[in-house]
């Protein structure tokens, strides 16, 4: 980014601050400068008097959305398979597909796709799980960093539980991440500028040792990395992490004692649906992000994650896609399926846990996944320029409608189309 | 229809013939004669060798998604007030709305705009509610008309517990819905052959007073038409009419006692979440088939509907979009809905019910609610000829597929874009 890269995009603002404050600014400008936000403003201050205006009248101008949790590599066969449970659609489905990206040339061609169609989307910033394969990673984080998007994407880690095409040894494991991220320093994604990261994925406890664990714990404190995986997603699976790692406390435990949850590294955890609750008190300590999916969660039957309880005892909330367990890399869909998840946990689970309010899962989307990714995913000033401008009147109407529930319609009927320009960290994309 | 007007569509054909029979042909030949489907064969039979043949290789054909439940005035604010619960949701937005079709030339406008985004959509029949207006649902059912769509489109009835703004008197109502019917004969909607057609719309329950319904009743003896109503979508909706109808067995008895529930005519009617196992035997004796409307049911907090339990008890059932309690009219999106609540209904609820296989929920949206308009909804022969030709291609993937997964993606994945042509009863109009 140039210095005193300087530019405005015009239009119908909205974002917002808080899980309850939604800002709306109609006819208002959104200033980037050096890649950050120096704010909106209904006319421009003197001086930005003379900088360039993107001219976006009539369009809705929102942040750029975080997806906190998605399976790249499973980009091809997204939305088929959808009879399966989790364990059966891993091993049917997932894991032979995963074992396709040995090839770099496959991965080459379908990664292309996949990115294509992330950069055409609502999503700005993506925490994104790769395969085993270190060459493969490096071609994902290449085309991503040629794409402009902003992520942090990650070598996967899994040494047991796991087909012989789809499984490395513990020392392999290591090793490799080593390489990878050798090579990731090289390749300059370690670079303080740098908005494609690496992040340590181990999958998640049933496909890693104690052994593995530990020593990507080691990476982690030595090189402080961020760290993503998984965290109670399906009843199955939790009963399987017991009779796995008797000595853990729980699931939660089976990664906090490899300090392989928050504190000092950035986590965040996918799921987060069947806790106990001093699971979920330690991810409010440890600042463990909930990457809650709840498209995944429907398609393969896992349940509904407690968000409002989650929310309430402070734990670091954000959406995502879990692309292929969600069949769709659209945030805008993320937003309304966990609104509709929260008033079916409502109304089928705790009636004293109120769904969430369409203000609140907007926010979720851009701004509470976002602050994993730093200040990303509103308009304040300091933050990255991430934003979308959204041709709403692609949802034909009669009516005229205010900003806040032109936005509300988008997230309920909009998709990629609707997104006529795009920008990260000041960049423009699309 | 001219007589002896034959002609092909060549593509892949899939269509259910049963809940748990999906037919896959690949590269096949979808035969039209005289506006019914004369099957579907690999290679032409020599009677039919020298017809049209409409070359749609390599797209998916399926038969037309039938929408068993749609209010065609709610299209304008659809995606928006989703905060709301369903009561609250009536009095604030959709009476107001409603009311504003007493114009003849809103009603063209916006209907205009509703019309032609179902004609691109994958429905090509409708059980759709109008509002209390005589005139503006005779613009709906020309509009209709002129689109080619086939529909089922009713005047609703509504006497008490309604603004003032928006309710009629008994007498008027019974006096408009005569006079609606006279003109629906005037226009042909009557007429063996026509596809836009006239049926009796008591809004719910508590809308309508035990005289309007009895007169609506005689109405439908007299001249056999079919029915539409809202049964047991929500809890306080369930109670409210229990206090407005003490007399009444339950909900469904509240319509059987004036022949407003099956048997002679045909009736549908939407949600069926809280019924008594006795209501259910009773659907099922009555012929009544059930519109489930998940996005709905999930958007309006009302729950999730007990398909498994319907379908066991042999009630008739379809799937539909309850615009605006649903905020798309995208059935496709319908079938993804229907399967996924239903995993919850089963994670949830009550384990011993199944979920919703693919092939089941794709049955429900073609055959399943198509029935409702007669032989619609599959390719076998005598068929009404809805079909529609979809480039699933437009989900981009390296992998290859099968039908069957390419049609489940176009499910998950796909939207009216994707489709490139369409028919109902043998006519493209699309």
């Amino acid at each position: 980014m140039r210095k005193n890269n300087s530019f405005a995009v015009l239009g119908d603002i909205c974002y917002a601050v808080a899980a309850d404050d939604l800002k709306t600014v109609p006819h208002a400008y959104a200033v980037c400068e050096n890649g950050l936000c120096a704010g909106v403003f209904k006319a421009l201050p003197d001086r930005f008097s003379d900088i360039e205006v993107i001219d976006m009248s009539g369009r809705l101008i929102t942040p750029g959305f975080a997806d906190l949790h998605l399976h790249a590599p499973q980009y091809s066969y997204r939305g088929t398979g959808m009879d399966l449970e989790l364990l059966e659609w891993l091993d049917s489905i997932t894991f032979p597909e995963e074992a396709r990206y040995a090839d770099p040339e496959y991965a080459q061609k379908a990664y292309g796709l996949f990115v294509d169609d992330l950069r055409r989307s609502p999503t700005t910033r993506a925490s994104v799980f790769a395969t085993v394969h270190t060459d493969a990673t490096l071609v994902l984080m290449n085309m991503l960093k040629s794409s402009g998007m902003g992520a942090y994407v990650g070598k996967v880690n899994m040494d047991r539980n796991s087909p012989d095409v789809y499984r490395e040894t513990t020392e392999e494991s290591v090793k490799e991440t080593c390489r990878w991220l050798k090579a990731c320093e090289t390749a300059g994604f370690l670079a303080d500028d740098s908005i494609v990261r690496p992040i340590i994925t181990p999958r998640f406890v049933p496909s890693c040792t104690d052994e593995l664990m530990r020593e990507l714990g080691k990476i982690v404190e030595k090189d402080k990395l961020p760290v993503q995986s998984h965290l109670s997603e399906n009843i199955s699976e939790v009963e399987w992490v017991k009779q796995l790692e008797p000595e853990a406390k729980g699931y939660a435990d089976a990664y906090d004692r490899y300090g392989l949850f928050g504190t000092e590294s950035q986590t965040v955890m996918a799921h987060c649906i069947y806790l106990r609750d001093d699971e979920i008190d330690l991810m409010s300590q440890r600042g463990v992000f909930a990457a809650h999916s709840p498209q995944s969660n429907m398609n393969l039957r896992s349940g509904i994650a407690p968000m409002r309880k989650l929310l309430e005892k402070g734990v670091k909330c954000g959406l995502a896609s879990d692309l292929a367990g969600g069949s769709s890399i659209n945030m805008f869909k993320a937003v309304t399926d966990a609104i509709q998840v929260s008033k079916l946990y409502w109304r089928l689970t705790d009636e004293t846990k109120a769904p969430l309010s369409f203000t609140e899962s907007f926010y979720l989307a851009t701004k509470g996944g976002g602050s994993f990714f730093g200040n990303v995913g509103s308009f304040e000033e300091g933050y990255e320029f991430d934003l979308l401008a959204i041709d709403d009147g692609m949802a034909k109407t009669s009516l005229e409608f205010e900003i806040e529930q032109r936005l509300e319609r988008t997230m309920y009927l909009g998709h990629a189309g609707f997104i006529k320009a795009k920008f990260v960290a000041g960049r423009r994309i699309l």
